[in-house]
């Protein structure tokens, strides 16, 4: 017997056992079964109980042994103290996936971890994997599969299409079923993750590929564990024009706030993850509704290579109002709702078309009528200066679509997306655009989210990270060590010189104005423990601060040994800013660039994006620094070294690459950016290293 | 003849004129007519169309001035050029309101300001009254009254309820009404207010406070033209009790950017707006839907007086997914979801509910059945930590609603506000909710912009604002006078002298650092002009300055003389901040309170409220700036004065009243904020005051 593909042991078995199917009809373990019968599955179902002969009047076997075959998939609903006896029996006989319900398998709680180290035993060394535990199942739409215990599966002509459905969460994919089925929008099918013991959402996301009922992806994240699976599933999803829709809920990590620089706090893991998804090609939206609505605008939006900017957004209605307040939700949402050209409106006005000035293309004057929308659309359709068109009918999309939802049906032929805001409630018109292949919004709000995000994404870069693996303990570098680290990897630093506190020359020919730091690296935080005195001018006043911070460290940091100080160059900017590189746990290797000093970290004024990156992404990054903009010709403030500072976040970016994976975490603050044409020069940083390499 | 109210008129006329009703079906002019018969409207219907004998099949007339008697609302649907002459002719005849729905009437365009001239001329010393023109017209629910040319109209059974809905876009109040049908959100009256040349949305709103069905209102607004009768109509509104949601669309008006000062730049339109909203106790959605969803909540929500805080929301649900996506969204929104106190925990234990740890009340485990749900809400909406509870209720909502969305509904009862966010598509459901008195929601996002809304309202208070008018040129003051004139307000300001700069002594007594500054009405914006020089340290150094500062002057702006000199105590503070006043064209006086410098510029780091304001209220504007959080015991940073400064807010905010009207923009940049104790010092100002008082 040769093995099914792990994706089709999911969704395309031949044969089923449900372990724990209850004769009960109102309790939740029957539902399987009834679901599958209902539906008239094609294949094999078994249904296993030990305590019973029949199930729902079917023969019931004791066990999955006592098969007459080798089920493909087997769901196991029975309570979580037998769940790792019976996935043993399964891996024994060779199924290749069983789908777990129970819950119960806490990390934290002492007996969850019990039951997960047992379920672990159960497969290790064979070749069946587990969906779950607490998975409420999958389903396959077009053949009726619908191995899952969510009550919203009991609904029979279940909408079938293209989307597949992967949701961390189980009872989502019961309201994205029926609000799916509400939107006339068709699924192949759905799966719900559950706890990842075993398969990530990732892996069988990936699986599902090349399947060629699925043309694009609905996600609803609530962590990024196996961000790796995800990352490959992403990659071959960008390569097959297969696009991603993805709606991760925000939670902060407690993690982050125990690094040791400031990065880790700042990257909070909601930006982080919103940067992983941008970086993968994956449109995150934050209306849910979006999830489903965008995947049709998603679908035809370009993955493109360029730098990101807003999109620009052409809004043609029949509606003022409506039309309105969609340019007012695309500006708010950071979409640049456009005017048409010169051009466009001559070429409008040709077919007869009048519109008047402004951005808002409404042509409630040229009338709510069949042959001016078709005219308008198919000259903004080939008009340069938009990126994507979208449509606003008025009321007459919920009485006389053949006015104008008709011609925006028509339009989804033309290389540049189009999309529809149907501003009355009109469910048969948002479907019949849905079924000619235009993404239609019930709700400005989310046609605005779902624009920005399809065009914030970037097609996926191969990041050339490091496979190097690193374990065990890290250490922190003292100050002079991170910066011999950073300058090695092509920062500039300030010209710094070590001396031992205990052998301090008489004489010391010093030129101020200098900085005199506190050198150990078991105080990485100087500053705090009077570890620094700045603005120092001569060798009395070296000799001073020395012996300043000698008495200051034994006062706040008693027992920390003070055996040298650093004596660093001062240098004065026009700006400065934070430049980190962390390897998160999460996604892998991060690069940060945030505004320095204190208003800065109030005004949480920061971007970052996977690592490592090249120039025209960190030029980006430089862009999306609101207090950059001051050194960027702001009034008659002076000029920065804006590119200089794009080519220092390059430089830290590439800490994984030059380091073989070894640099944990990175941070070179501050960094003073220099006029325009002089660069930008570090003076102080932090590096956390892994001591050791892991057996490969 | 005793003549009816203006909402009476509109909404309750007995007899109806239609002028240039069309007996072709396929016109807008024939739908008006069409409605009301459809409708079966009860009252009287004349058509007049002096082209023909018959329309429809009825008798038309030829003229107003024919008709049998004067109705009481006439509908012009002429031509533009027409309608003064038809205006003139209701007047002469007594109609109390005239709806007029043709454009045209732009006063940017000459012909719409010919027009407009004589419409206005036609009503001039009568006592009808205009609705329009672009009105869409108005209807009222209950009675059948269709008098629209709104093509959503066109629908019989409508649904009838207690909302009022103005808007000045006539498209959208076709949408509300078929999203409300769709809701099952009954409407008591629509109206679309069109140009607003004589009756504005804010009078017309006010006119229906005391009608018994109107139980809220629901605006639709483009601009804040007529913000008096807007104001009259909250104060009332908010002395009923009758709750007013509004959704505003987000324009800047070029002319912010044309104010002297920098305060007019500062306080775009939008945040005005806002401002106006919250202070005059209105909840502004952002979520066009919430428009309407959101009435039962707002009516729920008190209007408090205390200052604001974010509203504590405890989210219960039967669905772990939908739960913390609702969780997720409050936080997003700026709410507070709120975990259970130990108390609320083991009230709900002792009841049988078992609920996790952590913010979100999950039922899943406790069983998705009405006594767990019923319980759980008896608990929460008696447990004192909660401002609103928000249930969740997931697949059952669709198939079940017995089971968690009955006890919803049973709990609108509670004096604790109660709404619902249904997780699945369940139409039927969210109308049970919403006939129960629960406010329900479609989407995440919608009910958190709700919440937030519905608390972020205060009571509207009696802001004793200056009756005085004041018209003609403005002058604006010279940095003596307006420090004088802030001063004199209650502001502190850095101590200085005024020297004339031909007749200096010639040993001066100054004892530095001092700064010196042109002092002239004609250089508003001394720097610019190199007018400043800071850190004057004696004698000689005023007298290189002034000379300095001279030859300055006579380079950068030649031909204006430089007679004085501002010579200022230097103060160095620990923080600076913008304190501006204008009286709004639109909304009245306003106080901003905005950080300082040129980040918090770039950040738009600020605040405003409609002035004058308490020390509450200043208090809790204080807060708002993100900047100053470095100043109230952030980190080891030195603490601020941030109570002085509040005062120094108050101050500013009493300008209109002291200056009895005459302050029209005024504004103190730096004031600096000192060490806590020492309160704030202002260095620099500048006030606009009009010339002449309006005769009253």
């Amino acid at each position: 017997m040769t093995m099914k593909t792990l994706h089709d042991a999911l969704f395309h078995p031949a044969s089923i056992a449900i372990v724990g199917a209850s004769d009960n009809p109102a309790k939740t373990t029957a539902r399987p079964l009834a679901f599958l019968r209902e539906a008239g599955w094609a294949g094999s179902v078994y249904p296993v109980n030990p305590t019973r002969s029949t199930v729902r009047g079917e023969k019931a076997y004791p066990s999955v042994t006592a098969l007459p075959e080798v089920p493909d998939h087997v769901y196991v609903l029975a309570a979580s103290d037998l769940v790792a006896g019976i996935v043993r029996e399964c891996a024994e006989t060779g199924v290749p996936v069983v789908t777990v319900m129970a819950d119960g398998f806490v990390e934290s709680d002492p007996q969850g971890g019990e039951r997960i180290a047992a379920l672990r035993a159960a497969i290790a060394g064979t070749r069946t994997r587990i969906l779950g535990p607490s998975s409420l199942g999958v389903a396959e739409v077009r053949s009726g599969l619908a191995l899952t215990a969510n009550a919203a599966f009991a609904e029979r002509d279940l909408p079938v299409g293209g989307v597949f459905v992967a949701s961390q969460s189980g009872s989502v994919i019961g309201a994205l079923l029926s609000r799916s089925r509400e939107m006339g929008i068709g699924l192949a099918a759905l799966v719900s993750t559950g706890g990842e013991l075993d398969l990530s959402l990732g892996e069988i996301c990936e699986g599902s590929l090349d399947d060629p009922q699925v043309t694009s992806y609905a996600l609803f994240l609530e962590n990024l564990n196996a961000s790796e699976d995800l990352r490959r599933f992403a990659r071959g999803a960008a390569e097959r024009g297969k696009p991603i829709v993805a709606y991760k809920l925000g939670r902060t990590a407690a993690g982050a706030e125990l690094s040791v620089s400031h990065t880790g706090a700042m990257a909070g893991d909601d930006a982080v993850a919103s940067a992983f998804f941008a970086d993968l090609g994956i449109a995150r939206v934050a209306n849910f509704e979006a999830l489903l609505e965008a995947q049709l605008l998603v679908a035809s939006a370009p993955l493109e290579d360029r730098p990101h900017r807003a999109p620009r957004v052409a809004v043609v209605s029949t509606t003022g109002g409506g039309g309105a307040m969609m340019v007012d939700c695309l500006g708010a949402a950071g979409a640049a709702p456009t005017a048409p050209s010169e051009e466009t409106v001559a070429r409008l006005e040709a077919q007869g078309v009048r519109v008047g000035h402004g951005t808002l293309i409404d042509l409630t004057l040229a009338g709510t009528r069949y042959e001016v929308m078709k005219a308008a659309l198919d000259v903004l359709c080939t008009a340069p200066e938009f990126d994507v068109v979208l449509a606003v009918p008025g009321s007459s999309a919920r009485f006389s679509p053949e006015h104008a939802v008709k011609p925006i049906a028509e339009s989804a032929g033309y290389a540049k997306p189009v999309a529809a805001f149907v501003m009355p409630d009109a469910p048969d018109a948002l479907k019949l655009l849905r079924k000619s292949g235009i993404a239609a919004f019930r709700t400005p709000e989310a046609a605005a989210d779902a624009i920005v995000s399809a065009f914030s994404r970037r097609r996926p870069r191969d990041l050339h990270v490091t496979a190097s693996r690193w374990e065990g303990a890290t250490r922190v570098m003292d100050e002079a060590e991170s910066a011999a680290l950073l300058a090695g990897a092509g920062l500039t630093f300030a010209p710094f010189a070590e001396l031992a506190v205990g052998s301090l020359p008489e004489h010391l020919p010093v030129e101020g104005p200098v900085a005199v730091k506190v050198l150990s690296a078991d105080l990485p935080h100087k500053s705090d423990v009077g570890g620094v005195r700045l603005g120092v001018q001569d060798g009395a006043g070296l000799h001073a601060a020395a012996a300043a911070i000698v008495a200051s460290v034994a006062e706040k940091a008693p027992g920390v040994p003070v055996e040298r100080v650093l004596v660093q160059q001062m240098v004065t900017g026009v700006g400065e800013v934070l430049i980190g590189y962390r390897d998160d746990p999460a996604v892998g290797p991060i690069v940060l660039l945030a505004a320095g000093g204190v208003l800065a970290e109030l005004y949480q004024d920061r971007t970052l994006r996977l690592a490592p990156v090249q120039l025209d992404v960190a030029r980006e990054m430089v862009q999306e620094i609101t207090a950059l903009r001051a050194l960027s010709g702001y009034r008659s403030l002076p000029e920065g070294d804006l590119e200089g500072l794009a080519e220092a976040v390059v430089a830290v970016s590439r800490l994984g690459i030059v380091s073989d994976g070894a640099v944990q975490e990175a941070e070179a603050n501050p960094v003073m950016v220099m006029t325009k044409g002089n660069g930008v020069v570090a003076v102080d940083a932090l590096v956390r290293v892994a001591q050791e390499r892991q057996r490969s």
